[in-house]
């Protein structure tokens, strides 16, 4: 029998709630595909701060590096919004990437016919959409150096970061991004602002050598600003966006509200060789946390992307997908997705249906 | 009698098409107002690539800062694309902001009622959307030094920009925020990064600071990829936005994406003291260039700014903005806004209507 270590990191707000849910549907999806887990529960984010001070305590790192794969429910909330920038929870979540070494970023962004209505583009706009951003994660202007706020030579201050790409780190992501866009429709936008900035024209320079060895993919490279009006106007145009860390930010938390129902929407972000870590794209979402309102589904689906990206077990992943898609077909709906003539439940009674059927 | 010279920069594709009407409509409100015009064209992008070998000549550049206001039309085209970086006609634009010192962008996102269809978002989302970006404009990364593509130590090249903001830099272009939200509805939210980069620490830490001095505006916060997800969800939720060069960029298309006729939106670009710098948000459609195919009005509506914004001619401005409406409401549309039930023009009768009735 297959055996799994996985580190479970339920963060703050709703996070524990989805969280345990995903837990449950993972151990049945995998229990019937000849699969087991151990699951160890670690602290990041504000739950850390509040119990050891830090936003990522050093035995989560050691867990997480240690396990097959990392399932991550969400972090942050106001409470720690007036912390110092080394004490902030999402300084713990940038941490654990680079810890990690996860620098690819798969963010798929799906329109399901069952929710095309939540989406606030027209409906022959939103329905069919089916695209996946993936955002380089552990570069650019996140992590480079120097950074930080300085006094100038006449006494004032001066914030400052640093965009900065190595040819490597563009290959690797694009590689990712080639290999996604094969496995799909054969279509990759590179996203870049090579018109004004040095290191997007290496990125594009890199990015369109590569192409070569991918002569069944077709490349296309597009200006950022261009990007995220497109995504607008038509976003069926997209199969694949390759992009930088703060492109990719931008343009995967707008292709998400696209959608109309990101509390559907999963994350894998991945790594060389490491274990891969596994989020919904959803936040910590304080004003509903404990109130059994939250959307477990983006989590269900995050887990379910564990099994197929983060350990190969695609059959597991099927059947997660699977039952998630038949949880929305019986009418079940959570608040976020809610319409008139569907189901209305919370988060455990939809974590209760989903986990029956798997 | 007043008197006033004008720099006009028609540049690529349409936009000498795109020019030469809005240049009628200016003289004709002006006269109306009793103001004087006399204009000076000068060569900048391809155009100026072409003729002289340089994307901004000299001339052009003493011409622009000695006249009182500067109307452009487009730059850019596939001829140039393949350009070095400094032989782009895009460094042009960039090197005009520069020469200038405009470093204050104002772009509008309205949905006129006339227009609501256009928007790919649904009716109820995009009605009534009317918003301003404010974008700085001549710092960040767009200019921040050290930038460029090197080698490093392994010999593997490295393309790398510098994100930078001093003080006095983010203090002038809140400052121009905090006044255009006054003159609107009051509120102004202030988009970074803060949570991530330190230039937006500083960024958000002096912005807060000036709110003091504006206690009639109510000033918020919000993280760019929040942002680019609530323009989607409810851009109704805005009145004047206020960001970065490079966020400016995005949010700024994004947002004129959102209210589907990007072919009617202006632009001023202000400095402290000197010429301002007024465009529309529109490129310069090689594909359509030379065809009387463009929508002439964002320009038109340019010249009203610069009337407005750049000379303070309020009446003469109006006079503009009211026969654009005039001309809509008549049913007029250029193909990029035409729907069932309107009448299709080109481009230069467009321009007559709106001239006739100025
Ligand atoms: C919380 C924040 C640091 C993070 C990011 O910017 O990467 C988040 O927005 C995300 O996209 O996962
Ligand atoms: C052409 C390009 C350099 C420019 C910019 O990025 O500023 C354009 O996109 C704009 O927004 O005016």
């Amino acid at each position: 029998k297959k055996r799994y270590n996985i580190t479970l990191l339920p963060g703050d707000g709703i996070g524990p709630e989805v969280i345990s849910i995903a837990k449950n549907v993972l151990q049945q999806a995998g229990s019937l595909e000849g699969v087991e887990f151990s699951f160890r529960e670690m602290p990041v984010g504000g739950a850390a701060l509040d119990l050891v001070g830090v936003p990522l305590p050093e035995d989560t790192i050691s867990a997480a590096k240690d396990s097959d794969a990392v399932l991550l429910g969400a972090i942050g909330g106001y409470k720690w919004d007036k912390n110092e920038k080394h004490l902030k929870p999402e300084t713990g979540l940038l941490q654990l990437r680079a810890a990690l070494k996860v620098f690819a970023n798969l963010r798929p962004a799906t329109v399901l016919p069952q929710l095309v209505d939540a989406s606030t583009l027209k409906k022959e706009v939103a329905e069919g959409v089916d695209l996946m951003v993936v955002r380089e994660l552990t570069g650019g202007i996140y992590f480079g150096e120097p950074r930080g706020i300085k006094t100038n030579e006449n006494g004032e201050e001066v914030g400052f970061n640093t965009e900065v790409y190595a040819a490597h780190e563009i290959d690797r992501i694009a590689r990712v991004a080639f290999e996604t866009a094969r496995k799909r429709r054969g279509k990759l936008c590179s996203v870049d602002k090579a018109n004004v900035l040095d290191a997007s024209i290496l990125w594009r320079r890199r990015v369109t050598a590569l192409a070569a060895e991918y002569p069944d993919v077709e490349l296309s490279h597009m200006y950022v600003d261009n990007a995220a009006m497109q995504l607008v106007r038509d976003p069926k145009q997209f199969d694949t966006i390759v992009t930088n860390n703060i492109f990719g930010d931008i343009l995967s938390d707008e292709a998400s509200m696209i959608t109309g129902s990101i509390g559907m929407l999963p994350s894998a972000s991945l790594s060389d060789s490491g274990p891969g870590l596994f989020e919904p794209i959803h936040g910590s979402a304080p004003d509903i946390a404990g109130q059994d309102k939250a959307n477990p589904l983006a989590t269900i689906l995050s887990a379910a992307m564990l099994l197929k990206y983060g350990l190969g077990e695609e059959k597991a992943a099927k059947r997660i997908e699977d039952v998630v898609l038949g949880a929305l077909n019986k009418g079940f709906r959570t608040g976020d997705i809610y319409s008139n003539g569907t189901k209305l439940v919370g988060c455990k009674e939809m974590g209760e249906e989903v986990l029956k059927s798997v």
